[in-house]
């Protein structure tokens, strides 16, 4: 009785505590000598630092390289929140565990081979108006060429296309304006077909391309069939562009290595840097993407391996392909917000160049070409639309867009800077050095009509010295920029512990709403209620011949069912439904030795198979910290011998209970209750309903307390009967429950403490 | 010649660029205005901002949970810097991808079967004399009883053992005094053997147990054969932690559900977590180490499964096994440093419980015992070793220490509080409230016998609204405290964006001397020189029946062969050395199509090998972002049809190029260089020998100066036979080495300039 006393204490005390409020033990001048800060680390500092409980102004979506994977930061506080399942198996989120997610990466085998890892490179966010809606992103694996989409409501990968064609797509993945297509360009030419096919055909058969990903957003899914490919040379295509407002029927893909260069270093030959960065230019690739939907509405595409396909010698007479000469080796091609530029970032040139689209038009209405290329596509002259260029440094990369009129920031990678220049007057007008080798660049909706500037991130490639070291294998270096100002200034340094970012979108707080949970019984990948459903009190063990498939449930702290049965050989399908409502009450179910490792978020039902195909014990547990009782959260596979035949009567295991174990949990439960009760007292007192999550934990608590009930119900049921045993245990059931619902109360009252609430009439 | 030009003036004024010095556009106040910062907060900032380039003081090494990863971040700016692979293939670190690596995960295998995930729990630094050495970390699976060894000098998984007799096994990593041994203890108990056993017979034939896998810490490796096990009785052993000084011979080991109930709610029994937690007391289990490792080697053990095991019966017999009571479900026991007294956190108390060794010595000399347990063992009363117990509220769970005498920190996951207590005078100092429900707390060196203090990370398991939210899946939510004053002061909230953390251990960052290169052509997992080394120029093709294997190499910006040919069926064997001497010049290698992805840091050597079972053409490309010219550093698999017959004559791809074009780049590398010479010439005008890093760069840019030589000497001896083409290419080679030597010089530059290098005579 003792110890159950001291609780009802600390419950009591427990108020006074978190009010306490600590006195600052230096002064910030103290602190700034001690850690050697100056005036400009310690405003840096108050920019991004976001105490506790505080949100960040931007999500920022990072390609994980070949992590496979997808991060996501907060800006300006920098701080990683999640990596994001999606080319490669996760075990924390069960990814490519459960058979749901299985299913969407089977999507993404490669001529029929599992493919367990992708090269992630840039995500893009789905748009309306040219403008992020918050709904969707999409990311190219370059290596295996594929899309994948993730679903912002929950933040889960959906679905991954594998392009037919390519056998390499860097380019990718960017959006239409109103995300009516996601643009995937290859890279490293190759055969369409899935054939041998020697070097020394590789003017006439190998063939590079922009694949248009039809993108249905009632459904949020690819319809690969309403899909078409535009066959281009076999150029490296690199990034892509789509246009905007006037531009935005177009869409922009630059090339490399249109010397069309392949390799032979071991013969004694110029590597391929040498033979693809020969000529002085490579080409822009203009396609009118529109006008290229209705000709494959129209019937004018070929069907190769499944993909409308234009044909070159079709994109060339119906007047939809033409090339622009652009400076050497480019990477970024970027539209400017009012879509009336396009920003050219030849690596190997020291320019940016911007066209005209007014120009570009013009050239074409005209028809009035400097040549056609070995294909027969005509070229615009350069001349004939250039704006202007600009000269920025060494290794211009990627270029993206203030709020303010006219204002770019390009990456340098090889001088290490950043400019900030006026692409409508040609001039630079700030420069900032990072640390090191920038590739891509990004600022706040810095690839939409609407920019808002602000910040700017350095995705920078070489980190060398800036961290602590950790190894030969070292973090990237995302660098925070404050480009509010006359001068940007340097804010912060991120290093990305896992995977190698290519390109970052950052799309305002505001507009995700992601879902906290799940209607119940939800199989989360195809977002359609599970077939396999479980609810309270339904859970089932169904055996059949070589079978057995349990319809089972978690909720805080047990696993239903306990013990599962079955018979060596057997197929083990094993069905979970977290019955949980309450926000980040995610259960894990993991299994010795059968590399079963699941996930469930609440209202979630995901699905193990497995054979079991040694006899033995196989015990399982919750793998996610969920409640005091956690560790308890356990139960066996007990898979039998063929034919086996119980050799031991009914036997015991563990402990006996007395009437006296009994009534000492129930006096426990009645004492504990009061305590419960003062906390209830003191939430109902006040305005708490004005506080939403403190609404969500009285849900939570209430529900905890009708199990409670229940089990009481049992407790007494059995005590009627004599049978201590299960009264005993019943007894200490609903005690757990009291203390789940004591925990959840805690937190509520501290909410409501911490937040001001006032007592109601 | 116009193009060429620009790159000089540019670096020309790269210097006047890199010195600019931004003006902040903001005053503290008006930050603190507009982002709602209270003075405290930015004293927060203050304490954990981390300028560029800055160093934390401590390096933290949480598990991964069941991303069965370990990451690494710094204290106090609680930056994440890397994610190591360790039970799980991470295709970024090539782990589980390259061979070497799969041989690791391969030693991991449970009953044969490939498992690709880990439930990661309790890291454990390695330690000298009862103080981290820096050099190994270890950490547990507790889903597959595993235990992996990481090596501290380069951040990598070296060896993963299986533990033999168990199923399950919570309570690792811990270490003894000199890291002697690596303790492991059982969770939920299962047979030794691995056949069926029903639970009918659960007390007479499920077991439970301490391993204790001896560690030679010359060769970093566990030594399996020279390990053996404690049998223990079927409680679910938990925790463990070894003893210090005078207590250094013993280890101790809690447990709960030593009511041995086995579980049963699907058949309407009630659930595992009323019935493993009915009792008021669970069992601390403690074992004199240093004589159950002499019994074993007077052959006092029987072996299991290959592994030495101690049996219960002659654990009695040879006094080294004792039982005492504990408050009910304790999570962790903890050695103070002086090693003095042991601390048992009962989940289900109020309170922590002091117990004093100097009395348990005294107890089992007297063999003084109130009884013993069903298995013989002797148990120990509580009242007669308490030295103190301390209220200190709802849920302790895990404590750690102070470099301050008597100073301890509890975590207490039903209050999410933390209590700061004297556990010698047994008084409560200090509490404050952590969001939410804290697991494990972990101050710097706060298990060791030299604690630091300073810090106290609390681990909490829930972050429910503490974050942008990120869909129903939560980050964890790591809060940084300061503990160096009188109040304890919460600092920062860190979400831990991938697996969930259940401990960590803080390492001095000067303790750690990390490698930043191999020695070239190095197994790292092995430790030992590959035998699949290869010097540049000695790269080499090996074809045989069915069988390609290549000897290659990289370097920027090239992968070496650049074509491979294979015969549909072959195997294909690569093996790649990076050539690279730089910090930081990682290469990857990724492949179409085939699952090949490889990271390759400076020095490395790693091998992967598939079978090529489609003809086909295959891309090959550098996965890291290594150099300008990064996307040309490319190649291609050809997989040819068995009895493959060429049906075209030698052909011609690509561009051809006249003397003119090799003249003109001849005068733009010449231009070129005159540029270098200016930078080289800044450099070695300063003291730059008192920079190690820019030391290394000089190193790094001379050798690209060299590789340069050879292209020009390429260049000439083309030109010299009127062979345009090559003479061309290659010249175009020789400047891209300039532009790399000119990258790093520029780097280097900028370092003596921002670091105020001064002129040398």
């Amino acid at each position: 009785m003792k110890l159950k006393r001291r609780w009802a204490l600390t419950l009591g005390i427990a108020t006074a505590l978190l009010n306490h409020s600590a006195m600052a033990n230096n002064t910030l001048e103290e602190v700034m000598q001690a850690r050697g800060l100056t005036q400009k680390d310690v405003l840096a500092a108050a920019k991004t630092y976001t105490p506790t409980g505080g949100r960040d102004e931007y999500l920022a979506f990072s390609s994980g390289g070949q992590s496979g994977q997808v991060l996501v930061y907060g800006i300006p506080s920098m701080r990683i929140l999640k990596y994001i399942g999606v080319f490669t198996p996760e075990p924390w989120q069960g990814y490519g565990f459960d058979e749901e997610s299985k299913a969407v990466l089977a999507q993404g085998r490669v001529n029929g081979k599992d493919i367990n890892y992708g090269d992630a490179h840039h995500p893009a966010a789905s748009e309306t108006a040219g403008d992020y809606d918050g709904k969707y992103l999409f990311i190219n694996d370059k290596a295996n060429p594929r899309i994948a989409v993730i679903d912002l409501h929950d933040f889960e990968t959906k679905q991954i296309v594998t392009n037919p064609l390519y056998k390499s797509a860097h380019g990718g993945a960017f959006v239409t304006e109103n995300t009516e297509y996601v643009i995937e360009s290859a890279q490293y030419a190759a055969p369409y077909s899935k054939d041998y096919v020697p070097l020394e055909e590789f003017n006439d058969q190998y063939r590079g391309g922009v694949t248009y990903w039809k993108f249905n957003k009632e459904k949020g899914r690819i319809e690969p069939e309403n899909s078409f490919t535009v066959e281009l040379p076999p150029y490296s295509q690199d990034l892509s562009d789509a246009g905007k407002g006037p531009s935005s029927e177009w869409s922009f893909t630059n090339s490399f290595c249109t010397e069309r260069y392949v390799g032979g270093i071991e013969r004694g030959r110029p590597p391929f840097e040498a033979g693809c960065s020969a000529k002085d230019t490579d080409f822009l690739q203009m396609i009118h993407w529109k006008k290229a939907a209705e000709l494959v509405a129209a019937g004018k595409a070929k069907n190769i391996n499944g993909m409308n396909v234009i044909l070159m010698e079709t994109a060339v007479a119906e007047g939809i392909l033409f090339l622009v000469p652009e400076p050497k080796s480019p990477h970024g091609v970027d539209v400017t917000p009012d879509g009336s530029k396009i920003v050219i970032n030849g690596k190997l040139d020291t320019h940016v160049s911007v066209y005209s689209f007014e120009k570009l038009m013009a050239a074409v209405d005209a028809k009035k070409f400097e040549g056609k290329d070995a294909y027969g596509i005509p070229i615009i002259a350069m001349q004939d639309v250039l704006h202007t260029q600009v000269e920025l440094g060494l290794g211009p990369l990627h270029t993206q867009f203030d709020a303010k009129q006219c204002v770019a920031y390009t990456s340098l990678y090889v001088d290490s800077t950043i400019a900030r220049w006026n692409y409508c007057e040609g001039k630079v007008l700030d420069k900032i050095s990072i640390h090191y080798n920038v590739g891509h660049l990004m600022t706040m909706g810095g690839d939409t009509v609407n920019p808002d500037g602000k910040y700017l991130v350095s995705l920078n490639k070489l980190a060398i010295d800036r961290f602590n070291p950790v190894g030969p294998l070292h973090p990237q270096n995302h660098q925070l920029i404050d480009i509010s100002g006359d001068k940007m200034e340097l804010l912060y340094d991120m290093p990305v512990p896992l995977g190698e970012p290519h390109y970052v979108v950052a799309i305002k707080a505001d507009k995700l709403k992601p879902a906290i949970r799940y209607q119940s019984g939800w199989n989360s990948r195809t977002n359609q209620p599970s077939a396999f459903k479980t609810r309270a009190g339904r859970e089932k063990i169904e055996v059949t011949e070589g079978k057995v498939e349990v319809f089972g449930s978690t909720i805080r702290s047990h696993i239903t069912p306990e013990i599962i049965e079955a018979t060596e050989g057997d197929e083990v399908i094993i069905h979970l439904t977290n019955l949980e409502r309450a926000q980040d009450e995610t259960h894990g179910f993991a299994m010795y030795g059968q590399n079963v490792q699941l996930s469930i978020e609440p209202g979630k039902t995901v699905t193990t198979r497995f054979i079991a195909d040694k006899a033995g014990v196989y015990p399982y547990y919750c793998t996610e910290f969920c409640s005091a009782l956690h560790l308890e959260m356990q139960g066996y596979l007990l898979v039998k011998p063929k034919g086996y035949q119980a050799t031991v009567s009914e036997g015991k295991a563990g402990a006996v209970y007395t009437k006296a174990e009994y009534d000492k949990q129930v006096a426990t439960n009645i004492e504990t209750q009061g305590v419960i009760d003062s906390v209830v007292g003191f939430i109902t007192s006040q305005n708490y309903q004005d506080f939403p999550p403190v609404v969500a934990s009285v849900e939570d608590a209430t529900d905890q307390l009708n199990f409670a009930k229940e089990a009481k119900a049992k407790a007494d049921a059995a005590a009627a009967k004599g049978d201590w045993q299960n009264g005993a245990l019943w007894a200490n059931q609903w005690w757990q429950y009291q203390v789940k619902a004591a925990d959840i109360g805690l937190r509520a009252k501290a909410y409501l403490q911490e937040h001001g609430s006032k007592p109601v009439k």
